[in-house]
């Protein structure tokens, strides 16, 4: 099983001027897909900051997801910090520059063009649905803040790292747990790929049992 | 100002299975009382997991709050890493155990017992409105995942690291910000404590422009 960060660049978020959407969503998503979320860092907008951050997290887990940066700048610093996280450097990459020009015609300006500037060893992955690639530098996919657009380079990136999907299972009951235990056990050696728990609800009436099966 | 780190302790968060509601109401509490929150984890119950985090933040921060465990078995476990982060060991407090016994009477139990584990060199503060104390190992305050117990001994920590409460206002014009920036910027130089901003809009009609003063 994939042992994956997230780690979410974002003054705003650490101020409480924005809620981070995109955790929630990526730790179900994840656990859907049979990997395993072991850590969130939320840090600062700054390109040191970044670059250890994804130093140690690119060390420690197998996968690493950055979240993070609207506008050109903010996309500029977290390129940085990661290209510096690795000791790499950004470079122009022509095929995006001319994917900006054509997309922004007459909008474009200096400061958008430095969309273009990734890590010299970044793969660009380019899928429908997306007109700039999702990055990805080693194991470290360098996904936007912006949540749709998050979502969207996120499908991609849990097709690269390749999961097995899980299905899951909910029910309730009546019965007493003492009543259901032995046969909850039972299948549980039957079936040992299947995850078996099960939870009573004390503060409900009547007590109700709810058994969740992964 | 104070620097401070959020470690948020807690698998069913990573698993997406509950949300975490702490983080975005500290961070906006933390804002206005003139403390920057630089950084939240959130990580494994594992003790030494959290013994490596809790170590790493309070080298790097001049305070870190953690959040989580619900029950006696999970608490046992923050403690037991806050424990390692700083070389010390659990012992078991007794006036925490004479409370527990007073207030659980014949519903105390051994397992219940653990809670009264806390560091040795921990600090115990007590106040109106817990009935358990605040924890407080060197620049690290041990709170619990519960948010109306998270909250009231936030206030606590808030209490004990002495901040400055930010008074903030915001108001919305149709004036042009052209307009009014240099009346702003002869406000910013005459009360240089206040902290003005302008925010235009131009996604609604009228345009409309949001000055925030802190």
């Amino acid at each position: 099983m994939h042992n994956i960060a997230l780690l979410i660049i974002g003054d705003e978020i650490l101020t409480g001027k924005f809620q981070d959407t995109n955790s929630p969503w990526a730790a179900t998503r994840l656990r859907k897909h049979g990997a395993a979320l072991t850590t969130i860092r939320t840090i600062l907008d700054v390109d040191s900051v970044i670059a250890e951050n994804v130093r140690a997290l690119s060390d420690s887990h197998d996968f690493v997801f950055t979240s993070g940066g609207g506008g050109p700048t903010h996309d500029d610093v977290t390129m940085a910090g990661v290209a510096l996280a690795f000791g790499d450097r950004l470079i122009e990459n022509f095929t995006i520059m001319s994917v900006l020009r054509e997309r922004m015609g007459e909008r474009f300006t200096v400061s958008a063009g430095q969309m273009a500037m990734v890590p010299s060893r970044a793969e660009l992955l380019w899928d429908e649905g997306i007109w700039f690639p999702l990055v990805r530098v080693d194991n470290v996919f360098v996904l936007p803040g912006v949540p749709s657009l998050f979502r969207a380079k996120f499908e991609i990136a849990l097709q690269q790292i390749g999961t097995t999907a899980i299905y899951s299972k909910q029910f309730m009951t009546q019965a007493r747990e003492s009543i259901i235990a032995p046969i909850l056990k039972d299948a549980a050696q039957r079936w040992p790929t299947v995850k078996i728990g099960s939870y009573p609800q004390y503060d409900t009436k009547p007590w109700t049992v709810t058994v969740s099966m992964d």
